[in-house]
């Protein structure tokens, strides 16, 4: 297990691998977040794709180096462009899954279901849509044993955002108290800090870290961003501004974990 | 009728509850005003929602407060989601129809009339699409007498934003003179307007008290976001900024109707 | 042939036309890029339209003053649009054609190659995309004679942009060494180029002065918004305040052009 103390160390480390790897991230994500995503990505020098068209999108996950499933705005296509990347990344190419509001629809919670069965590396959401996918009674149950239980049962890791996150693969668990309130007026920061993850995945073997470091990241960065904003529209634009110019110090200056 | 002296503290206590109520706003919109839109409903503490799957629209408009209708960049899926969500909203989601664009597509036009059939509590629109929907000739049609006439007829309000701003449901007219040059220069700001419309129409079950409400305060943050902004690329951040930090006494003093 | 010396006051020419006559400039562009291309586009004072629906894109194409076909996020309903927009544009609408990504994806290598053979003004796009298309053995082979074989052979103005932009059409060559590095950070901000290329198409008739113009106007513009930018996000709400405040002064202070 790592001591809290080592991960803001890593989390750098692992930005600095992705500023220079610049990792393709094919990102089947939704509508509302694809403009914002592509940006956050961009920032960190990562180059992002998005399409879904079900014809060329083996073609995009073949050529990545890791994959965002995201269920938000879910449409025929992506349905379908979902199965072609998961069929084309194989064991090659890492993928996160995001499972966007499956607490407002069944229809999306069984898919959900279906997709945490098809071994993603890492699955990030937020206690309601953890309380939906574990079928946990209430979102009080989603308690620390719960989570990391459900992640050694999946054989993933679980990288839960909110007030505080958590990110957990059942053994390893720890607490990051960073980010800003802002952040929830932003709309897909959460699927943003999924391609974070994704593209931390691209350069880092351990899920654990990748999905510790990815979540850090944006958390320092939101922090930064609240700075020098004036609301919730200029925040959007400084948060991107804060991940593009994030450095080292700022990262051990500012990450709050707990075990 | 309500004098329009009364209508900025109504406007005012409109959007305290939002702010307090949190309404889900189920957004079957455009895909360029997904994410603006989006954004906006955020910054009144509103919970957005924009899925057009048929699969699951049903389930997300069944949980919603407020539903509404874009016909921007209609495709399949949008079509069929409309129907869907329009019998899930039934007669206890509230609805509001933005026929964006009618005056270019005559596919859209015949559309936006059979939806106007189907008792939207608000039309939300502007000159050039309420000539097309209401069959007037010319954009000078569109008088006050005119619009008056069309709201009773359907028996919905309509919300005619422009320079100046005209909302009546048949018997009470108000005329908004709020905003600023810069709203016309940012993509689906009318979009975000019918948006913030529907959230109030959560709240407040008069629906020409919620749609001068929206416009009033979409207006009077547009002309606080202009104080900030140098062009149009700012002024889309500052205006979600100014509406996330509106409060009543700003709404008190800059609200400019008539009769 | 134009010297180089001319063409920054033809390119100012050319942006005081767009805003004068605001051409409707319909766009069937990607997913991502919709927002803030429609957002650069209203800077310019153009009327942008996105609809990709098969039933209402000719309705919209037939009532355009320029198209622009992007091939990002390409899905069954932007496929059938293409062919429907294309026939409806006629010898009557002026279109450019934006390859994008098509070195990811052999599927829409092959459709970029039949679009190419129908006669577009313009083929915007980067080193890679050019080499995929052009059928040229790496990207060191992109070299100017090549460029200006292809735009011959096609009878098209090739616009290809990089750290130095070209603009061909076989007999003139222009290279504009404008822009800044925080362009490449901001996702879209090629397709952007395509779009006001396409703007510029419909007020002037010759391609290769609307190209250069168009990529001259947002390198300038890209300058200007650096002074003001903090990071990419900043820079991405400044790009437009700068296109939007553009004036003739700065256009021919900043344009660095050579043969």
């Amino acid at each position: 297990m790592h001591a809290p103390r080592e991960l803001p160390v890593i989390a750098a480390d692992i930005l600095a691998r992705v500023r220079a790897r610049r990792p393709r991230v094919h990102c089947i994500t939704n509508a509302v977040a694809q403009q914002f995503t592509a940006n956050m990505l961009l920032a960190t020098n990562a180059v992002p794709s998005m399409t879904t068209d079900p014809a060329e999108v083996a073609d995009f996950v073949a050529r990545a180096d890791a994959l965002l499933v995201n269920l938000g705005t879910l449409d025929a296509e992506r349905h379908a462009a979902i199965d072609l990347a998961l069929t084309a990344a194989g064991e090659r190419v890492p993928w996160a899954l995001d499972p966007v509001f499956v607490d407002r629809s069944a229809t999306r919670a069984a898919l959900a279901s279906a997709l945490a069965a098809r071994r993603p590396r890492v699955i990030r959401l937020n206690r309601a849509e953890f309380a939906t996918l574990a079928g946990v009674e209430g979102g009080a149950g989603a308690g620390g044993d719960v989570l990391a239980r459900y992640a050694q049962r999946q054989g993933t890791v679980i990288g839960l955002t909110g007030d505080r996150d958590s990110v957990t693969d059942g053994k390893r668990t720890v607490a990051i108290e960073n980010g800003d309130p802002l952040m929830a007026k932003v709309t897909a920061m959460g699927c943003a800090a999924s391609a974070l993850v994704a593209a931390c995945l691209a350069v880092e073997a351990d899920a654990w870290r990748a999905t510790a470091a990815g979540l850090i990241v944006i958390g320092v960065a939101g922090e930064v961003a609240a700075l020098a904003a004036h609301g919730p529209g200029t925040f959007a634009a400084a948060i991107i501004d804060a991940l593009h110019g994030l450095d080292e110090a700022t990262i051990l200056a500012r990450a709050r974990l707990a075990i």
